[in-house]
């Protein structure tokens, strides 16, 4: 208590392919002071992170100096937690191809300790810490966004695996038969089908293989986003809707299968999805109901992340400063 | 290491419908003393535990007595770890209506910590202690016996999840569409597929779909158990190689989802099935190797449980008990 007492702030990065957002935050998640810099614009990750150190320097000097701040946490793209690199990132310019020591780089220039792990783990941490898995120990984070992300909690701690990569539960099997191509080279995943482009996808599916009207036939069907899918079905269109019930109702399947491994208190989701509230919600909750191994049946809450979706990314980053043992 | 030396033992109970089978043991798993009683002679669990306890009594005696033993564990169907109960097993004359405190009830008799957990938890301990896992902090260890049973370690620590009954891989669902019924009252669990009987009946369907000459037609389908399906395989018997194939390759592929989960350093497997060897091993790696997610390939080792099938399951039971936080 004392060290929070004397340091009572820690540093958030949310490391992404276009921007990197930095915010100090204190122990209640409430973000003191933020800043931001384009990731895109170095070409050597030294630069990037002298950059980084100059954007730093002055919301560090707002919130009274370095000797107030605990620690670092960086959630970033292939972060391993273990090692403290982010290794071969396809969407990072200075690091594609190599693996790059960053919390070591930013520890040795701040003089503060630094950790670092992918953004759906960062997200998990930031729930337990500030959100609504506050004093869970076993849950587990999807987030539904461009992919699918999974941070999975037990005992309290998070699931790093043997390599710091365990947690990729958008790559468990959905369809072991003529399964969707997934990005990740194979078939069936359930972020071939649950990301926002899975639900683009679905919607694109529904209209090529039915007559049925609905507001997405005013699109091109190449255009149709997984935004397009939720403004049709708020307003009523029925196609849109079951798009929502197929995209659920595999959530459900999925978290019924987790279940059997967990049994968590909670499933947590995050992500532009979850904007659709009780239309993609009520089908998760149904269809797990409908395929959960007995046992586990009635035991998990289904809740939507507490953290605002502008600052979720850097203050579960934040979180994760907290939690570095010294 | 002063409690350890001055208490060098641990009783372990392999609690089964018919048998109970108590072990002595030390930190190396070497078994002191054994003695055993029949599960089912017992209508009340009062009398099941007192009976229990004049057997013991023996044993006990031989090590020199109950100030030697540090606490006791207990491997039992339907045991919740979390509250030390055996809750509605359907197998146990005593217990299959009623919530037993198992752990509290021994305890009282004998002045010692008692704890309890499935089976399959009990293995992964006892692995872990005594067996291949020694040492290692991330593993998956599958029972394939008359049921697939699990047991995950996580971070050095058994999943129980919030309820204490976290850990039934053998109930994720293999097959989505036209699944085999399971006993659990789905349909498609991997149990269905991948237990002794699951392997048996993929003989008969096999047997039943083509004319291929085997060994097996020589029985009646209805008597063809998994031992004869390894019997014949060992000879040579195309059809029931084929039986191994098909139940290693669903194995594998549900490994590969649970490395997406956990990303273990082993899956450790016991129990009747492992007993073909390479048979189903082989098959097992080859289908993981192909169906993991890329990040995951080539990390885990695949291993047959170390512990002597006959004495496994008191010793994971023992195992439980040097765990015990006093």
């Amino acid at each position: 208590m004392i060290s929070q007492a004397l340091k009572p702030y820690v540093i958030g990065l949310d490391l992404g392919g276009t921007n990197s957002v930095f915010g100090i935050v204190d122990s209640r998640g409430d973000i003191k002071a933020t800043t931001a810099i384009k990731t895109q614009s170095y070409s050597q990750v030294s630069e990037y992170v002298d950059a980084s150190i100059d954007a730093l320097q002055i919301i560090i000097d707002q919130v009274g100096g370095i000797d107030k701040i605990k620690a670092m946490g960086i959630g970033a793209p292939n972060a391993n937690f273990y090692k403290g690199t982010i290794e071969y990132a396809p969407n990072l310019v200075w690091g594609h191809e190599c693996v790059v020591p960053l919390a070591e780089m930013f520890s040795q220039k701040l003089g503060i300790p630094v950790a670092i792990t992918n953004d759906a783990n960062a997200a998990a941490i930031g729930e337990m810490t500030y959100g609504v898995a506050r004093g869970m120990k076993n849950f587990i984070m999807l987030t539904l966004g461009t992919g699918v992300g999974s941070g999975i909690v037990i005992n309290g701690q998070l699931v790093y695996g043997c390599d710091g990569f365990a947690g990729e539960l958008g790559h468990v099997i959905m369809r072991r038969e003529n399964g969707r191509l997934c990005g990740c080279g194979r078939t069936g995943c359930l972020e071939a089908y649950c990301s926002a482009t899975g639900v683009a996808r679905t919607a694109r599916e529904f209209l090529s293989t039915s007559n049925e009207p609905s507001l997405l036939r005013d699109m091109k069907p190449e255009d149709i986003t997984s935004f397009d899918v939720s403004v049709a079905a708020g307003k009523g269109d029925e196609l849109a809707k079951r798009v929502y019930d197929f995209t659920g109702e595999m959530l459900g399947e999925a978290c019924a299968d987790f279940a059997a491994f967990a049994s968590p208190e909670a499933f947590v989701f995050f992500g532009g999805l979850t904007k659709a509230g009780d239309l993609i919600m009520d089908p998760i909750k149904k269809s797990y109901d409908e395929h959960v191994f007995h046992t586990f049946r009635g035991k998990a809450q289904f809740l939507i992340s507490g953290l605002d979706g502008s600052s979720a990314a850097v203050l579960g980053a934040s979180a994760i400063g907290w939690d570095i043992q010294e």
